[in-house]
């Protein structure tokens, strides 16, 4: 069909996009960074003018006239073309240009408002931005509030009024499990032995650990940047990163554990599929829940480490000194921080129920954005205790709003949950739980493949979790999963 | 101006196209390649529609009327695009399809055919593309023989019956030259110390060379390949790659000083006319001149290594044990290879002037495709006194063939010859000579920068030359620094 050749073509423009952006964040020499910028925005205006195109309708209105119902799949990526191209086209081609000149302009001036920790240098982007998101709400329409809007780009099909049920749910269980996690570790005191770990020794044990996984280094490879990253340049081309610190073999490792678990769900999509929203990734919070599945629930398991720790010993001898039940005190240390990337497994959600609360009150109009500092540390006090030194720890620690992201955030937790829910379905088969005893993961990640990396994005995260798992999205098991770990 | 706005988007797809090449041969995973030709495929197809699209000749046509000949830069500028446009125009785009498709299929058959040494297994495909390259001389049209209308591809402004001329003229004096320094190399028997050289440290010593010669890593870096080459990726961001080899550090600094040399051109050329016939270098054997002055002239110089041994020693402790003597006469070891990449200053002509014989032969339609081996190892053994062993060694052992670049090799040698009369003419500049006495090589490149690199591609090859030196191409300058270096 016309509209599938036209979907591959745009695929090429966008994959040629995320090519062009891991280099951006790989290789690319300093210098080089402005006219990155324009051949970006370049393809991306090509793309959004394809998929938008009165050419691009037709194509579709005739495939679905053609469409007798005789092939599910088919009639599954119709209509999943249908809400993309009507959501596409209720944003006016100026108004994109618009938003994107917004975001581009915030960005710049978040990186110095946050390095100077001057949230009234960022206020007036924030305050465009909201404006934009509102008016993007608008354009896109909602049943709810404007925040559903939003939270449908990043978790289609589920609403705002589920999250803050979700949410609601676990807050005070989560509020007293990482408070007695932050107050135990602080007690345990876990140390690692000390370095050097080199750089190229934990190169090797990351590959080594990402190949056990089944991740596939003949369409893939790990390399080095700043904020580490999955992304996907093509069917059979799907890339890691992650970061290096010479007295700490872990923050490498766990970034590879977390990418790569992004990375497998990647390459179980089907490749014949891609460009197509049957090969595309369903929501960012199933994308998330296969990331936390391996970097917590198998990375910080003391089964992983049974496996990985003697290994480990042999690229970096130090580690025959310790304890394997030092090692997993160590990548199980809890601690209460301000800043959310650096947070661990039993702290993380309250992050991100801080940043949703705030995002939903500034779309409904009851948070001004210049009241927006004094609302995050009146709400960070009350889940943590204490407040951040400086709003470079607290509003303007994270990326997101300068890159229009508002409605981004819950996706994290809601991989945390879904993670925990999908991990329990698959460990009632006895041979996966057999084999997760053992640290081989390989059934695991045919479970994962079958169950929710063939589905695409045809259904929706709900019904993921019901086709995998037989039941509805739950807290129950992450819960159950923290309180198992943690107290 | 529109068509000067239209050059500049048109470089953005092509900078793009340089990207995902650069991508290809450096990081692709293996099982990404076959998505990778299809992005490639997309955005060569969307140059080319643009750079011979109608909206491009009214924008040509409307900058051309309005052009009062009050800006002798913009009016060359616009002369360069109409040339181009109608070469561009003169191939019907059905038939670029058919010679793109044609060149995929002759490179794999040509892969295949060199590992097994079979000659008839490419032959077919060398017949396609002998017939597609006449039909291509055909479109362009030409004055002389067919082979003009190809060698203006690569070396714009000179003809055939020139390059005849010239090599003619060397033909006897390199052969005689090549076999004198063959014959002395091996009475000395030149040898290095043992490694290993470990790669870690070459990469570090490369990049305090290329740095010394001016290129600039804020807008540039040095990655692996398994063939070396120097990639624009826009106006600042031009890349070097060479290749490692653990025993002896010279393949890889001597393919840094090559490809900083032409990343040196690149670098030079002004930023500001990125896109415009201005900002591009003006052929390949100017380009190549750039190389070959850094990698033989300077490179193989003794003020080079007296500079460059004792550091190479820091690096490398077993250099503290040889003279430096014994290794500049390392560096220009001589000997008759089959293989012209692995030739060395003194023998590479002849492999040049072997091709570009057969080329003419072929397409004046002398020569026929079944008939190549014989008259290919008939005229390697007039030249070098030996046949190669088998055709894989011989007449299989290019790619150009395979990639439609008839036309192309002529331009290697050119890149010698105008390499060695720039030199010549920078150095009867007093200060210039006595920095590059002291392998100071910044003002050589000043003088490079402002006489040829700043130049574009505006002006021709010898008008290059010219301007430069202010005479004519010329093969003295060639002969007279073998002779010194060789006899």
């Amino acid at each position: 069909m016309r509209i599938f050749d036209l979907s591959h073509e745009l695929a090429l423009i966008q994959s040629t996009s995320a090519t062009l952006g891991w280099d951006q964040q790989t290789y690319l020499p300093p210098a080089g960074a402005a006219y990155r910028a324009k051949q970006l925005a370049w393809l991306a205006g090509k793309a959004h003018a394809m998929a938008t195109s009165d050419d691009w309708q037709r194509a579709l209105e005739e495939a679905e006239q053609a469409d007798d119902g005789s092939d599910a799949g088919r009639s599954a990526n119709l209509r999943e073309l249908r809400r993309r191209f009507e959501r596409s086209r209720k944003l006016p081609v100026e108004w994109v240009a618009r938003e994107s000149a917004a975001a581009s302009l915030a960005k710049q001036a978040w990186v110095d408002a946050r390095q100077r920790s001057d949230f009234a240098a960022f206020a007036p982007h924030l305050e465009t931005l909201l404006g934009l998101a509102r008016e993007k709400a608008d354009f896109w329409g909602y049943d709810g509030e404007p925040y559903d809007a939003l939270l449908e780009e990043y978790e289609r099909g589920t609403s705002t009024a589920e999250v803050v049920a979700l949410f609601d749910s676990i807050r005070d269980d989560l509020a007293s499990i990482a408070a007695e996690a932050v107050e135990r570790s602080a007690a345990r005191g876990a140390t690692l032995p000390a370095g050097p770990y080199p750089i190229e020794g934990q190169m090797r044990f990351n590959a080594m650990v990402a190949e056990s996984m089944g991740y596939e280094f003949e369409a893939g490879r790990i390399d080095t940047t700043a904020h580490p990253f999955c992304t996907k340049l093509g069917p059979r081309d799907v890339r890691l990163t992650t970061r290096y610190y010479e007295n700490d073999f872990t923050p490498s490792l766990f970034g590879v554990l977390h990418e790569a678990g992004h990375g497998l769900y990647e390459q179980g999509l089907p490749a014949a599929d891609y460009g197509l929203p049957s090969g595309r990734a369903v929501s960012l919070g199933i994308h998330e829940s296969q990331s936390r599945l391996w970097e917590n629930h198998l990375g910080r398991s003391a089964e992983f480490w049974a496996k990985w720790h003697p290994v480990a010993a042999e690229v970096f001898p130090q580690l025959a000194s310790c304890t394997t039940e030092s090692l997993i005190a160590y990548v199980r240390r809890s601690a209460y921080s301000p800043i959310r990337v650096e947070s661990d497994e039993a702290t993380y959600d309250l992050h991100i129920l801080l940043r949703f609360g705030l995002e939903r009150r500034m779309l409904r109009g009851e948070l001004a954005v210049k009241d927006v500092p004094a609302a995050w540390n009146d709400e960070f006090r009350a889940l943590f205790g204490f407040t951040p030194a400086n709003d470079r720890d607290g509003c303007l620690q994270d990326i997101h709003w300068s890159m229009c992201g508002l409605g981004y955030f819950p996706t994290y937790s809601l991989g945390n949950i879904h993670a925990a829910r999908l991990f329990a379905a698959a460990c009632r088969d006895e041979e996966i739980r057999g084999s997760v005893a053992r640290a081989d993961y390989l059934p695991l990640l045919g479970w994962m493949r079958e169950r929710v990396h063939a589905l695409g994005s045809t259904m929706v995260s709900a019904e993921v979790i019901h086709h995998a798992t037989g039941g509805e999205p739950s807290t129950d098991d992450y819960l159950a999963h923290l309180r198992a770990r943690y107290l």
